[in-house]
């Protein structure tokens, strides 16, 4: 029996977005994986000020709903303390025994591997897969042979702050979410959102019902 | 009573994509338009080999259904012949004689304004609108105050010659563009997509159901 290949997608997901769903999808045609699971931060390290865990753990739910070979994972909120991707990791392998994991991280992220708490045990736990725009050029870390692999996706250049900016700033975030995202972040006020700007009576432009 | 602010976005759309949507939802929060027309091409200009008619306004119609402000406009498919802006602008200004009308394009298509036909009518019949990426500097023609306006929108580096690569390449598709566009293009085998790889039964990555 083949092992099952397991993607691992950590991240703050405050708020999950296209881009995300993107690179995710890419990683696993390309790289033919059983299963991409997305595991949100519990007390993400050095960020301030984030979104209450149950939030971004639930937009990721909703935001991988449909999709039959996604699936979020609740390791690393279920973790004291602030998140490492070693921790992620093993907790993973202890619970998918059987399974290869392939860590996906951002082509920035992957470049200071070597600051990462135990970072040497990093390459005996999973692949780790660096994805990057096409045509953007990337100093990869020191690793084993094999141990990196990048994968270039299209250029969605999406990024959570930037979603927070424009909720905030009353800008429209259709079609760069999930709609369902779209509709929890105005439901439950996110990011600055007014909650009287959703609903079918709705006067508001782009209002998706 | 005030005027009907219209948005006009014209375009081939084989297929329409996430980066259409997004551009057309920011045009019409940043000029608080009451509407946006998806207008398909009919014959398109210079270019050969596209995905027949009904098709290509169908996709537009299913990726916009959800949005009570974005329609669809048959004035290109209706008339003979290639489709020219100045044609497009004057059916509409016909049809919706109360309207203003925001002829939404691309930063690059926009430069070459006066090279299209009739140019010189083209300032009296609609505001044209430049959507552009942040940062991208871009070289405005020579035109009436006012007549062009530029707008940001989010650096989504979505293209349909790149969705129709990755179709034919069996390369995923999801979150680029909306999923029923998705489905649409594996029910009707466009692109070269393989129809099996569509359905319930699916095996194949990322089948959202």
């Amino acid at each position: 029996m083949s092992r099952l290949r397991l993607g691992v997608m950590g991240g703050t997901f405050d708020p999950i977005h296209n881009g995300h769903l993107v690179a995710a999808s890419e990683v696993a045609a390309s790289l033919r994986l059983d299963e991409v699971l997305f595991v949100p931060t519990g007390q993400p390290w050095q960020k301030a000020g984030v979104t209450p865990t149950s939030d971004r753990y639930l937009m990721a739910e909703i935001a991988t709903a449909a999709n039959p070979r996604f699936k979020v994972s609740t390791v690393d909120i279920d973790r004291a303390g602030p998140t490492y991707t070693v921790d992620t990791l093993r907790d993973l392998a202890a619970r998918f025994p059987t399974a290869d994991l392939f860590f996906i991280t951002g082509a920035d992220a992957v470049t200071s591997i070597a600051g990462w708490k135990d970072a040497s045990d990093l390459w005996g736990l999973a692949k780790f897969v660096a994805v990057t725009r096409p045509g953007h050029a990337l100093d990869l870390p020191e690793a084993p042979e094999g141990a990196i692999q990048v994968i270039e996706i299209p250029a969605l250049a999406i990024s959570s702050t930037d979603i927070r900016k424009r909720v905030a700033e009353g800008k429209p975030i259709w079609y760069l979410v999930p709609d369902g995202i779209v509709q929890f972040i105005a439901k439950h006020g996110l990011y600055g959102s007014k909650s009287e700007s959703v609903g079918p009576e709705s006067e508001s432009f782009g209002g998706v019902k």
